[in-house]
């Protein structure tokens, strides 16, 4: 690093727009939000998305309420077309909701394009092409009047192949691509090219996109561009205003607020901020952001934690637990002075109330998730914690979700014994919350292979007192054992999440598995077992999740009884 | 959630400050830096540190080049207070480095406070109070009044017990608890309140710390409640003004720097954004955002793999793979345009040219890493990738790093064969690269337990061609046996990350290892390793990462032979 880096590295310079408007600006609704999870989330994988993730991601998007999703790049590749026409022949795509892909200004990849949406009810052609100094110069040898042929030949083939294919409701898009590093003046040149050439009018608008390609500035230097554009770009009437930030200083979320705030109608983004690099701007950050101000984002995330496993199933990368709104830890209390004002802060709020419980600026119901006060098990921090004396003393490294579970079963305690809790007795309180000593192994297991790829596995079980044959086939043990599972019994589980590791080593180790599981679609628990063969810890862990399922419904009974 | 949340989220209130300033500002000096990762940061861990872990932070902190560092909360807990008399009494606290800790406005805990800094040659004493509406009704049940004698009456014992410590060099900070949720009006109340007590001077500045506690509006409107402070603050050539922002709304980052261009002189937060719920005010971001703008931050981050590895044992936490400047993914490129610019851009770079690379904002040697372009081995997303074939066809689950670092090996080999390559192809790649067919089961191993604790590991194996006697201790079977090669051989091996997976399953289920490894604290590379016995896999797999770098320096001398 150097101690200099002026020698290296320009300052962007500001814009310094007279009388800007956008800092007082307060958002009072909803911009129209465009998913680009499907084309620059997944573009941006280790491993992008197989037909199936991709038909799962469609239906996530769909479900949350998107209007607008950009499904991809039909012409980059056969997967991609096939895709695209995988959405239209099978008819998935409802009535309010309308596809947009992206295309080069390239004549071959346009015509394929236009080929490969041939019979969608609506669609949105989303064409760019570059136009910042860097581009033009070091990449594509183009000067000035040569980039805005290129666009604007380009953009008259959209009316030409749009023509001939009438019955389908045609929007087009353009971006200048690496806005944030162009000369507005140059910028607005190309986008009024293009526009003069598509003609836009009030009632059939075309979207100007903006995008910051790479995140050059502060958020305020682009909300500087954003109003500079949105008061000098012709035809402002006839154009939905985008943006379409990313995420390189860390301050994407800030920008597209900014851009809203400077008179942009739209925003394009992934949800929890996929995307290239850092990622591009996350939708569900802003929209939540908007939802805690009052309005309505027009999104559901009312299941938040179920969104988040599917967007991690399809992207293969995890939420962190720090992100806003979603994370493990952000409804998670871990100072004692913030759960008692947190508490007393409950306890005095009426009905009607607006929201104002200190240390939680959203109400977690709301997103189907709860707050958590995390305790500590002494007074000390550092060695009182519970994960800390577990694993420390008995070997066991907890899930961070079991960890927090786990910790609301010990506060109980302490609640009702009022003392402090050594190993031992942590250890107690976790083998019988855990079923330990009651979950059996299964009997008389078989577990055989059915094909190379497929195993079945058949055994006997108890559940709640009652003997139950297990007899199923899946691509592992667990999907076999939980298939088997579900054949039998009247309980539905799925899994999703499962970790397994050793405890001690040599001759003595035995394996610990915690299975995350989510019963009858109503309750997520977990489960864990213990066993000196990892199989077998495996399906004890899964029988104590639903052991402890049918404990809880059977003290719901009882306690109806009195 | 809610369709009309306003019923029960009010919006935030704009200041609508007149002739604001910060939008035209422009950060051209550094901060001052104040890192809480040991109070702040260490109090939102689930596990929080031990001493070890607190030693570790603290030295990497002094490394970074922190000289303000937050230490903890010593009337809070016997372990935070031994932690500082450690620090004191250790003599570990460098000459130009001060330690700052916290304490709320009560008197048994600012006597215990002043008690545990005794003989601390320079410290800084930071008291808080609630001064919110919410915690003034509904927590403490104090009016104005009684918020201000409470912050006036415990100053004034700050200004008592220095007195009576007369060796050490006192710098007083106070925090309006809550700021960001407060009246400005009362806010200046009470600060003023306090350094009316203090009495500060331009030669003898106090601290004055106002927290976004909470994030509750977009970060413009933190700026404006920053700036009218800065503006309106009784005293403030004598005050050194100093933020803490969090991140709840996602916007952190944004609202630190428009707190400085706003009129801040100091900045609180945590490595990597650490911190209650969604985190502390990430200062590597922040410090970065500076740097490649061309204002040296005077933190040192130019080898940000190693501070992340020691954050991430400290905190037990990860960071995400697209966390600003440092996540695995951020100076990734996949797609195929993006790797052309980059590479015509490098092309045309010349000696003393300003950094200008499409899509990289930082040169990622700055901080000790590379750009890496992943290539997919066909044409086809989805289905084509590299990681995606080898799970599919044989059952391996690469981690995240080392499909990176495998990526680069096939990018080699498709540069100079010029073909497509499917899954066959991969796996001869995959164990020609690392030498699954050139590393031997280790013989005669012996593995026994020595203590409860340590086992001992002996085997004869093979570095180079040559035989090596292996014979170690340690805490489990991968320790020992990397202190007995350490031992034994030239090399000095480190693991950095260890992952092991069942390949199948049943009786013909073997498992693979992945060691992540440091060798003679220049590479870092990757072994992996294949064996029914997972102790055998995970010594085969630190074998093959050794066996990879005798190799390189193999070719090297080879090279430089020719």
């Amino acid at each position: 690093m150097l101690k200099q880096p002026a020698s290296k590295y320009p300052a962007f310079q500001p814009i310094g727009l007279k009388d800007r408007t956008w800092p007082d600006a307060v958002i009072t609704r909803a911009p129209i939000w465009l998913s680009t999870d499907l084309r620059d989330g997944n573009q941006a994988l280790i491993e992008p998305m197989d037909v199936e993730r991709k038909l799962r991601m469609f239906k996530l998007l769909v479900q949350i309420g998107f209007k607008e999703i950009e499904v991809g790049f039909p012409s980059a590749s056969q997967t991609e077309f096939d895709f695209l026409r995988r959405l239209i022949d099978g008819r998935l795509i409802p009535d309010d909701v309308t596809i947009q892909v992206l295309t080069q200004a390239r004549e071959p990849l346009i015509r394929r394009t236009f080929e490969a949406l041939e019979g969608a009810p609506r669609a949105i052609v989303h064409l760019y092409n570059a136009v910042a100094p860097v581009m033009r110069r070091v990449v594509l040898g183009m000067d000035e009047d040569e980039i805005v042929e290129l666009a604007t030949s380009h953009a008259r083939l959209f009316n030409e192949l749009a023509a001939e294919q009438p019955a389908t409701d045609w929007t087009f898009q353009y971006s200048p691509e690496m806005f944030s590093g162009t000369e507005l003046a140059f910028s607005k040149r190309v986008v009024d090219a293009v526009t003069a050439v598509w003609q836009p009018t009030t009632e059939r608008k075309c979207i100007v996109n903006l995008p910051s390609t790479v995140e050059h500035s502060t958020p305020n230097i682009f909300a500087d561009m954003i109003e500079w554009m949105h008061r000098n770009l012709e035809r402002r009437d006839a154009i939905v205003l985008s943006v379409h930030p990313h995420n390189d200083r860390g301050t994407g979320t800030a920008a597209g607020e900014f851009a809203l705030m400077a008179g942009a109608d739209r925003i394009e983004g992934c949800l929890f901020g996929n995307g290239e690099r850092t990622g591009n701007l996350d939708i569900v950050n802003v929209a939540l952001n908007l939802y805690t101000q009052g309005v309505s984002p027009g999104l559901d995330f009312s299941d938040i934690d179920e969104i988040r496993r599917t967007v991690e199933h399809c992207n293969q990368l995890p939420v962190h637990p720090r992100h806003p709104y979603v994370g493990d830890l952000v409804y998670t209390s871990f100072s004692g002075s913030h759960q008692d004002a947190i508490r007393k802060a409950f306890a005095a709020r009426r009905e009607g109330d607006f929201w104002n419980i200190p240390y939680l600026p959203v109400d977690p119901k709301d997103l189907g998730r709860s707050y958590e006060a995390v305790i500590r098990v002494n007074s000390q921090s550092g060695k009182g914690g519970i994960a800390y004396l577990l694993e420390s003393e008995y070997g066991l490294a907890l899930p961070r979700r079991l960890q927090i579970e786990f910790s609301q079963v010990v506060q109980a305690v302490m609640d009702a014994h009022g003392k402090e809790l050594g190993a031992a007795d942590l250890w107690d309180i976790f083998q019988r919350e855990y079923g330990l000593d009651q979950v059996n192994t299964p009997l008389q297991p078989v577990m055989e292979d059915v094909t190379g790829q497929r195993v079945r596995v058949a055994a006997q079980v108890h559940i709640g007192g009652r003997p139950v044959a297990v007899d199923g086939q899946g691509n592992g043990p667990i999907d076999a054992f939980v298939n088997g599972l579900n054949a039998a019994h009247s309980h539905e589980v799925r899994v999703l999440d499962y970790q397994e590791h050793a405890m001690g080593s040599g001759a003595q180790a035995r394996a610990v598995a915690y299975v995350e599981m989510r019963v009858d679609d109503r309750r997520t628990v977990y489960g864990v077992g213990i066993d000196a063969n990892i199989v077998s810890a495996s399906f004890k862990a899964i029988l104590s999740g639903l052991h402890r399922v049918v404990r809880a419904r059977a003290q719901d009974i009882e306690t109806q009884a009195v």
